[in-house]
């Protein structure tokens, strides 16, 4: 095995379900850091109640995006999971699970292969602010 | 080309609809197996009607997950691929293709960089029970 | 870092929202190409109002899950997005978000492990017809 993989992470402060922020700019940066020329960048985030996904990133978007998810999983709807804990973000394990918590993007010629208004996009869904960890990973050949 | 890619395949029976499974033990064992320090993690599962995805794995996030997927694709709605294959599972075919049938998650420092609430979970969505084929593959370095 | 990355770009014509093209052979030949027997494909589209997913490529499959989507994010309702660029795309970027832009899928004695009712599908969210850049790759062991 052969030293390949690049590893950043990061911390980002949400605002809590909706706040969405841009991870590309990063992204970008880990890849020219790493001189990759052709492979994956995989960008995570750690927990069960954030999304990553691509979107235009501009706000108009975002809402509707996130006012789709509202429709499927309302914020103030009942689930089974507020029994067990407490908790009263039932809605923030939904709408993650669906949007996924990573994503896995190609690089080519040593450029991240998304369209210019496609952004690689952190979406919080949990009801309070959190500080997110994200986890970008770049691997292929110099 | 090297040797890093790691694959274990793992057998799960289902019971049918809404049935989940919490894979993270296994991956963590393929982990520890293939010695990878930082790399990727990918899960998937073959099949068209069942899904990967996290969620906190416990019974009522997981039902609160097939309830939002059943109001968005009913069970017993009318689907246009009944119509086909005189099949019931309309339902489990746009679950699964919203949800995602793979996941790629980072390894960092030996370990599967996802939150203590975060398992990697398989979801069932075919209207009966299955016998389902899970592939794990780790790569990455040592 | 080795030479271990097959990069694949291929150009799709879409006949606009809904449309659905099976990448399951330019995947498979991909792989055939580059000798990898075990390891990832990693199928990824370019841009924001598209997305990669697998699902029983058959008429009627796809037409559940755009119809599953068109209650989702009905075309014809008002989205912010709209009031930003005078667009009428604010669905597509809805079910693009969500269904998500890339999939990454195990390549196991040198086949995809995938079912045989599943395939890798390239749907169009956008309201019009559009020229897709579908980018594939593959990377593991030969």
């Amino acid at each position: 095995m052969v030293d390949m993989v690049h590893t950043a992470r990061r911390s980002v402060r949400t605002r809590g379900q909706g706040d969405a922020h841009d991870l590309t700019p990063v992204v970008t940066e880990v890849i020219a850091e790493a001189r990759v020329k052709n492979g994956l960048a995989a960008v995570s985030v750690v927990g069960s109640t954030a999304g990553i996904t691509t979107i235009e990133y501009e706000p108009g978007a975002v809402w509707d995006l996130n006012n789709a998810l509202e429709q499927l999983a309302p914020r103030d709807a009942e689930y089974r999971h507020h029994l067990r804990w407490g908790d009263d973000n039932g809605s923030s394990h939904v709408r993650a699970a669906l949007v996924g918590p990573s994503l896995a993007l190609p690089i080519v010629g040593g450029e991240l292969a998304i369209g210019t208004w496609q952004q690689i996009t952190l979406v919080e869904f949990d009801t309070r602010p959190r500080q997110r960890e994200v986890v970008v990973q770049v691997m292929g050949d110099a």
